[in-house]
């Protein structure tokens, strides 16, 4: 592109370094920013420099916090014995949206995966390692994508926390709710007629 | 959305603000800066805040530029008799980018638009005005939308501009070359019927 400013091609520079975003959205995005007034610009990018400066990790179970420990590991009303097991932020957000769930979290902060050179050493499972020597857990949830790293991982951490004495779980795989049976791919389908469940234990809802 | 840091809360919410970026676009964008250097997302902050605080607009045909008068205007190989009047800087950077136009240019900053409330005063009008007074100017060439606020544009400043002796044009409307027939709609069909060119004149590339 052939830019008027040496200004504007630096920034649209550094917004199509964001993932999913090309040259001409870059631009969009930055000729926004030129019609906002400069107090919100300014608030803009104070706030993404502030994050990036302060945001932490809680020390326990390495969710994004604003102190050393998050509100979720610092509740008496959580159950501490009870520990889900996801790959990163948004994760904790989907499950703490159910409603459902009153235990805490350990974020892995990604999934091994070879092909993408992610390893376990990249991930938290030293830390969680340490957290079952420690305290009162009774059990595990894991609850990772349904894909080939997903199950990579969890295979690799049930072979790590079986000198434990905790009971390890997965989260139900299976047809969505909702969801019609001829629309349902071959492999979900195929695995919840395998991994099929009494009547009666199917009413949790 | 249950976030866990308040950090973070304000740094998606700023991400919203953008044209196009919804909630859960916006976490994946904050997320990918988490993930980033600090320098690297200082750098990205510090760009868009200095684009906002330096940028000038030309003073004679008001497009985004690093000085007072852009490379444009200030140069002597280009046409001055002849402007092209456009709606923003990204139809200039396309123009510029055919290397089929010597003139300069005059940047409206939008079009009429009595849906949205952009009347000529919120314009760049009195500005081309002003410039018609001056100069050697010959001709206007319009290259606005070919869209109900274009055309709008194009008849409220053809009054306005029909008191200089000056020779008045609009860019070329007709099937894009490339285009099939059978996909063409209607309007630019009929229209590129009625508007038929000399054989000769056709073959201006």
């Amino acid at each position: 592109m052939n830019f008027s400013s040496k200004l504007l091609e630096d920034a649209v520079a550094e917004f199509a370094k964001l993932p999913g975003v090309g040259q001409k959205t870059a631009l969009r995005l930055v000729l926004h920013m030129l019609n906002r007034d400069k107090e919100e610009v300014q608030k803009f990018s104070s706030t993404i420099s502030k994050l990036r400066n302060e945001i932490q990790f809680c020390q326990t179970c390495h969710n994004i916090a604003d102190q050393a420990v998050c509100e979720i590991c610092s509740s008496h009303k959580r159950d501490h014995g009870l520990i889900c097991v996801v790959e990163d932020t948004r994760d904790v957000m989907a499950i703490e949206n159910t409603n459902q769930y009153n235990g805490v979290y350990h974020v892995l902060g990604g999934l091994i995966s070879p092909m993408d050179g992610i390893g376990p050493a990249d991930l938290q499972v030293d830390t969680l390692v340490e957290r079952l020597k420690d305290v009162q857990v009774k059990e595990i949830i894991f609850a990772l994508s349904a894909t080939m790293e997903g199950d990579t991982t969890i295979f690799y951490l049930h072979k790590r926390l079986k000198q434990f004495n905790i009971n390890i779980s997965t989260i139900a795989r299976g047809i969505a709710f909702g969801g019609e049976l001829e629309y349902v791919d071959e492999i979900t389908l195929g695995r919840s007629i395998v991994t099929r469940v009494p009547y009666e234990n199917s009413l949790s809802g």
